[in-house]
């Protein structure tokens, strides 16, 4: 396994000094719809450690991807399908997509030169008519706290209808980490500040600040490891080849946490891990954090 | 008249890194409700420079400002009031909100010993009843590209109906600016970004990135001084003493732009300058850019 960790930790996410002002733009209305198609796509591309670890996995496992059929679930711009047809020989890449970014992955498959290769069906994942069956499930279906988005319902569906028989799905398996943490400056800049701007008195609207800045959860939060205050754990693990959708449901986690180190307790980080088992035994499993 | 456009380009507004998300929140349905009222009163307290500046001219004018009557139009958390009774001897502050943080004010206003001088008045600019007429009318009405929110309406009519004869604004003045731009590191990230990502030829969604990153303003850029194609201009410029509201309706600005400087023109910038007119004839004039 390769452990990432620190660096996840101090790269991260961007810093979102907007944070409350924009809503998790997945969890919209319009997602399926066409505005703001191109924004979620560049916010996944320009996600380079992500982007980047599926690229490796592909190339990583070009050897035995020979040959394979595969299946992109939820593709955008088919930036993994695309990877799949120019690192690896596969069979088939059926990219499947629902928002209307789909119109423009068949233009990028031509100009890419890869439309022998692969074939974008436009559509939910739930209504989807494939040639046949395929060897490997591939989708980048994480969202915050792993699971918001909710799309890992539909990759669970797609698999039971179209994934064959000792099949691999990428990512293989998923953590969902939690550690409880301190995070001073956001604390400070939204509750210390009341006590004295400009020298006044404005201790009175430290519950509302409270109420409207803590009651919620904070997308894209940068975690630095000294703001830890204890190990991290996963509170969460699916396997995603034996997961079932009814699981999801009653998806229940336990957690301790020993902290043995001075500081705040402002609140918990949650992150997610996924992990992608070589389609080689014994070969390493690469992980992303 | 202080001059101080160097450190706003500079020190300018944060970049906001997930800026199309967030549309503005002061043109939001929930303008006068409660969700996010403190964010918005946050966003005003945090801006260091426009806050100071307000707390600048009370300051250096409280001598002339004893015995006098004043309005803070807008008045959010009360902060302008607060600083009108701490820094001066006003006779009276009138501190009107219409939105529901005005609940708030008040609470403020005792904590702060104020209570003898300002009094909160809750309630929208139009419908306001006032014990009299006032010698100062202050505001913080100014919002994207100056004019937007327009709240300058609300500030005319309640000078229209309260300030008395040869009475004082505050601003007394203000100029939307404008200056031919570019905007390398932003576009590169969503224009030049279509040309390579990980080696593919993304070009084909250049245009849907020009419609959806390019077609509307863009709050809260950051402009450095470098990247000025020529010598900003004063594009509209109103005299809040004899500015009619029915003059908003057919302002218009003409410019000219001699651009002496290498570079790509990606757009424009705009930002506002408003003037504090000294009290005292012949004092100096504070200005906020
Ligand atoms: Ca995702
Ligand atoms: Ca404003």
């Amino acid at each position: 396994k390769q452990d990432v960790e620190d660096s996840y930790l101090n790269q991260g996410v961007k810093e979102d000094t907007s944070e409350d002002t924009s809503e998790d733009p997945w969890q919209d209305e319009e997602y399926f719809g066409s505005y703001g198609t191109l924004r979620l796509q560049l916010e996944m591309l320009s996600d380079r450690a992500r982007t980047e670890a599926y690229r490796q996995v592909i190339l990583t496992n070009s050897a035995p991807l020979k040959g394979k059929v595969v299946m992109d679930l939820g593709c955008g711009t088919g930036v993994i399908s695309l990877f799949c047809a120019r690192l690896a020989q596969p069979k088939a890449v059926y990219a499947v997509e629902a928002s209307s970014i789909a119109e423009h992955t068949e233009t990028l498959v031509r100009q890419n030169g890869c439309e022998e290769v692969v074939t974008v069906f436009q559509g939910r994942a739930e209504e989807l008519e494939l040639p046949g069956t395929v060897d490997i499930l591939i989708s980048e279906w994480m969202g915050n706290c792993l699971l918001f988005e909710f799309m890992v319902e539909s990759v669970l569906q797609a698999r039971d209808r179209w994934l064959r028989e000792g099949g691999m799905m990428w990512p293989s398996g998923a953590s969902l980490c939690l550690v409880p943490c301190q995070a001073l400056d956001y604390y400070t800049e939204r509750m210390v500040f009341w006590e004295q701007p400009y020298g006044l008195d404005f201790t009175a609207l430290q519950s509302l600040a409270q109420s409207e800045f803590f009651s919620r959860p904070r997308f894209s939060h940068l975690l630095k490891p000294e703001d830890c205050l204890a190990t991290p754990c996963d509170v969460i693990t699916l396997d995603m080849l034996t997961l079932h959708v009814t699981d999801l449901e009653k998806l229940r986690g336990q957690f301790t946490f020993i902290v043995e180190k001075a500081g705040t307790f402002h609140g918990f980080t949650s992150w997610f891990r996924v992990q992608f088992q070589s389609l080689e035994r014994d070969k390493t499993t690469l992980e992303l954090l």
